[in-house]
């Protein structure tokens, strides 16, 4: 027997935040693979699976990511539903491609299921839109972070640079970097930008500011996954009166 | 009594792909406004809301976006809990920042309820990743649609030629523009493209094929939202053997 790997996005952090999909996949999962941002409320979704956490941090030790490939295709052979659960969409900063090249190699059946990805949490926390009318009309992803196997380096600070709103993942951490790195690809000092920490969960914080401050800014953050979002867009919730922003 | 005003995102179009939260919302809701876009098994899910199409789509009639703003406002007044479901995300090329706009204006409590945006599901469909490890780590959300108050219009082809992957949104009926203003911009002509019609829907269709060769490509499409990814991500599902896409 063979069984399907469903790589799924988990959300960005509120277990209601999961789609429904997501939801019945955990319901009838026999074994879940899960990564460190991932809570414990969104696990207890899964009440019949094995759980294995095979979280990865930056800065901290974790599972090798050709063990976690080697898993999924171990478990499929034994298991009808592996659910391969990530942070956010699995298709972004997910490292989905290599998961699903090790099961197609080895043909298991794979099945992507997206979902909300942070920095669309991070816009709904700040109040703003990554788009407006008149203001933005792109929005880059990037990331500054690098990895094993990642050779290139300075082209996500040129895609930042060039979009009207950039959305930075994964670059709290390495604050001073970013500032260097946009400032030298020609952004305003005093571009605005926003700062999501732990976005849609308990623990969220929003900072606000400008570019330049980016240091201090994200010296007060606790250890949560964080999301910067850098343009206009970032300074249009403070235009407006805020009537609530908080969750039902 | 002053209700709430709910901007929620309903995701990329299969009704198991709203989040919780939304779902929800919708069963709760008093009122739905929607978008052309959200099916009736969605709207299936606010049984005991008064439903508006207030859906505008391209080269059509559409009801003014001053009169959406002002219909939220109005009932609001009325209602305990108005849903503005919008396809996707709200906050990606869902003109959100007016509707908040005019809430808090009003005094109207507004609230922002994230999903999954069409470019995740059509890298689901397409069975790559947006980002990968030393081909891409960035990635640009662009539109060259442009609406009434836009006077902007070619930036979005510099920030999809400066990231490593390019997720155009409502590019399809313009894909000679699309094609012209990309190789204006220093993108290659043999640059890898995939194209995904009304993803995640019964209706899907996925075609592939090279930048150059896009307006024959996008000639095969129905009427359906399509998305266009751009970069080398889009022919990295091809170098693998395809074990299966289908959903559970």
């Amino acid at each position: 027997m063979t069984g399907t790997v469903y790589l799924v996005g988990a959300g960005p952090g509120a277990a209601d935040l999961l789609t429904l999909r997501a939801a019945r996949l955990l319901s009838e999962a026999d074994v879940v693979l899960h990564d460190a941002l991932v809570g414990a409320e969104i696990l207890a979704l899964a009440p019949q699976a094995r759980i294995y956490n095979v979280g990865k941090r930056a800065n901290r030790p974790s599972v090798d990511q050709r063990l976690i490939c080697r898993l999924l295709v171990r478990l499929a052979e034994r298991h009808r539903v592996v659910v391969r659960l990530k942070g956010g969409d699995p298709n972004l900063f997910g490292r989905a491609s290599e998961e699903v090249a090790a099961c197609r190699v080895a043909g298991v059946p794979v099945v992507t299921v997206p979902g909300v990805s942070a920095g669309f949490a991070a816009a709904a926390s700040v109040g703003t839109s990554l788009t407006s009318r008149g203001v933005s009309r792109s929005v880059a992803f990037v990331t500054p972070s690098v990895g094993h196997g990642d050779a290139r380096n300075a082209h996500w600070a040129e895609a930042a640079a060039a979009a009207e709103t950039a959305v930075i993942y994964m670059g709290a951490i390495h604050a001073e970097y970013v500032v260097e790195e946009l400032l030298a690809s020609g952004v305003q000092r005093r571009r605005p930008v926003a700062v999501v920490e732990s976005a849609s969960t308990a623990n969220e914080r929003v900072l606000r500011g400008v570019l330049c401050d980016l240091p201090e800014l994200v010296a007060e953050l606790g250890d949560g996954p964080a999301v910067i979002i850098v343009g206009e867009v970032a300074a249009l919730a403070d235009a407006l009166p805020l009537a609530a922003v908080s969750a039902a």
